[in-house]
């Protein structure tokens, strides 16, 4: 049998690179570009960067070949696909942070711009140079805001109603690869996800306020000696996955395409609790205190989804709890702690 | 009673001139920007000009004084915002076609870049320097398709199903301005507009498939003894407005003025039918032949809305019947008749 072909966008990232890693373990073939964002500029204009150090890229792409190629170059993305002939496209290479996004009309313009534009750059690509490959695309779970409706698992229109600029970024995403599905006859599975945590391979950890997702940015700031900053009362919830479980999924759908002019939603979270929650975990694991924070969001502070997720478990999905990988994760990042930034780790972007 | 200010994007447009003059005989003092798209590159791209004669920017703007600026323009918009402090601002300024918009990748791109983009640009500027102004945008009523549901009249969200880019891009400015307004206190009115037909003051006419409305197009056509173009079965129903109605309703927003950080939705439009009720009725007032051609549009073609439009009404809009002014109009066009170019009457823009 031939071997699948995966290109990822963002390769080089979070997700990306332990995606790659997971894949080519299971016998794909992988390729991917990077725009090394999150090394270049963006971390530093947050003031930080991975907590671990992470291999350059020029050590990784020997392992994996990939290309420094960003989703707004339409000519480089067009010549690395058309060259790879992809049977499946991995599209991680967004903007991913919500703080991000709200810190200033740059950021804003830029998250908007890069996300909607790279997205739909991608989409003619595909229509273009391979148009039956699966595009498995990385949406969010949060465009539909705090509803107090159940959120179902389908493809079709819900109501958005996103909790920042990033939020509307992934929003119109969502919008413009369904109707290219039932234009164009793309495959595509659009996997709204979670908050993801933990560290798996060599992957980047980061634990600033813009790209260090809640769970990581705890951790750390227990080892620095630092309170938990939970944001105002901590009742709003969040799904979370584990990165294992994040790349398993992908790898899931990758495995079981969406048929031709599909567009199918996978709703990728293994538990849902509020913000206060994940923090009393931490804190007794750790013995950390917690200080509750003015909200630098503008969010409802006691809400809980009622959200369906049962497409990934019947594909086989085995969910990994936060319970029992925070010991581990916490043993993985001590060694590392001589490394944290104090500055970095109260927020300043605000949503007002 | 110092007169209110009023900024005009998209001022040289077919709305956006007769709404000018309209708001400076109201007693109003208006400015504005444009950058020229439709009498510059776009028209010419797609092979169509203005029917009517049209004065230049120069002849216009020494009536109303207006600078070439475009909304990605951020500076050029900004000093333009700033120097004028306006009162309300009237957002008209967008790439207005959805068959443009499904032309190719770079109309497509363009498309959701200057709108999505653009608006954001103003939106910042907004919070900068008229934090209380009150933003009145030009949306789309067909942004939520076909439905079968009713259609309210209210700024919460409602399920989006966009059917073309152009409207993916109309979808995510209401968004933006949604939530602006929630974040940062900005008033905002959305003007949910149907289909605008007729012709009012010296503005533009426009006749060919991208940026010339159903019956403006199917007037143009009878007078130059070419069949009426129906897409397909002609079942599929559009909301219209006639443009005199149209430049009212827009000064009806600004004289009630939406309260700070209130987004409301105004569905603006005063009937609803089928594209083959209009067909039959310009085929009965001038004796042209009607032709069901294949549809470029991959739409429902047997659908009628159930859409609330009240606000309007309740604050005093006298609505125009397309039955009633459907003579007058064709009289008006008629002397241009030598003008058209029949090369632009058939559609080349394909959905698929």
């Amino acid at each position: 049998m031939t071997k699948k072909r995966v290109f990822i966008t963002g390769i080089d990232g979070y997700i990306g690179w332990p995606l790659a890693n997971y894949l080519v373990e299971k016998g794909y073939v992988v390729s991917g570009i990077d725009n090394y964002l999150r090394r270049e500029s963006v971390c530093r204009g947050v003031g930080s960067d991975s907590l671990f150090p992470i291999s350059s890229p020029e050590t990784r792409s020997k392992i994996i070949h990939y290309d420094k190629v960003s989703t707004m170059d339409y000519e480089g993305l067009e010549y690395a696909i058309k060259h790879f002939q992809p049977d499946a496209i991995i599209h991680l290479g967004e903007q991913p942070s919500a703080p991000f996004s709200m810190r200033s009309r740059d950021e804003c313009y830029h998250t908007l711009e890069w996300n909607i534009l790279g997205t739909i750059n991608l989409l003619w690509i595909m229509k273009k140079h391979c148009p039956d490959a699966h595009l498995v695309k990385l949406g969010s779970m949060s465009i539909y805001g705090a509803t107090d409706q159940l959120i179902p698992e389908s493809g079709k229109p819900y109501p958005y109603d996103p909790p920042s600029f990033y939020h509307i970024s992934k929003a119109a995403d969502s919008m413009n690869t369904r109707k290219c599905a039932e234009w164009w006859g793309i495959r595509a599975t659009d996997v709204h996800q979670g908050v993801v945590y933990g560290h798996v391979y060599d992957t980047r950890f980061d634990y600033d306020q813009c790209f260090g997702t809640v769970l990581n940015r705890f951790i750390t700031q227990a080892l620095a000696g630092h309170p938990l900053t939970v944001y105002g009362k901590g009742g709003q919830s969040r799904g979370f996955i584990h990165l294992q479980n994040s790349i398993e999924c992908l790898e899931l759908a990758v495995k079981n395409p969406a048929a031709p002019g599909e567009y199918r939603v996978f709703n990728q979270l293994t538990e849902q609790f509020p913000i206060m929650d994940v923090a009393k975990l931490v804190a007794a694991e750790t013995g950390a205190k917690i200080e509750h924070i003015e909200n630098p969001r503008i969010e409802n502070e006691n809400h809980r989804y009622k959200i369906v997720y049962e497409a990934l478990l019947k594909l086989g999905l085995k969910p990994i709890l936060m319970k029992d990988i925070l010991g581990q994760t916490i043993e993985k990042v001590e060694p590392f702690k001589q490394n944290i930034k104090q500055e970095v780790i109260m927020p300043t972007a605000s949503w007002r």
